[in-house]
């Protein structure tokens, strides 16, 4: 079971080459020097990137022979999409019931902007 | 539109006393009074990171006469779920598609430890 580490995970993606690196693992596993290539950063960049996305556990990375090799983890951005959902959802739910008891108010009791939509 | 910057969002995100301040904003709009008293910050603390989700258009906030009301902005939740699971969906395309070279393909050609799963 992969851990889930919503400040980590967070952290990871407020980043836009990690982002990148994450499109990029979309296209496959890739070795840490070809993730490098594209992004024109050192690979000592690249390496301390790659550190910070496993930690978050959206990717994994396996030596195969002298290069590592790292895959995307889906689970974790499936996990990240639940957590967000989650709570737009119940909002959703909430602002159904908002609606239904303005429904029943007096016009005058309602605040001048109403709610947000 | 609420513009929609990834950087922001995740950033804001990646802070437990921040998601905690959206999950409080699922019941419903609050003042920064009100965020504030749970957590046991001061209030100086919550405006900072009111105005760090208010960067991200996570919430908006309106003033009310001595008050400001803060509301969940569930727009931009939707659209950092979307960017999540555009990832998700692709990643699962290319995962079917690689399972579907690797049954062409001649065992000793094969990785070995295969794809993770």
């Amino acid at each position: 079971m992969v851990q889930f580490d919503e400040d980590a995970v967070f952290r990871a993606l407020a980043d836009p080459t990690r982002r990148a690196m994450l499109e990029r693992l979309d296209d496959g596993p890739a070795s840490v020097t070809a993730l490098a290539e594209p992004f024109g950063v050192s690979l000592t960049a690249i390496t301390q990137h790659v550190r910070l996305l496993e930690h978050a556990a959206l990717i994994t990375s396996v030596k195969d022979g002298r290069q590592r090799i790292c895959s995307l983890e889906r689970t974790t951005l499936q996990r990240a999409e639940d957590w967000l959902a989650e709570r737009r959802v119940r909002w959703d739910k909430r602002l159904d019931r908002l609606e239904q008891h303005l429904d029943h108010t007096e016009p005058t009791n309602r605040s001048p902007k109403g709610p947000t939509r």
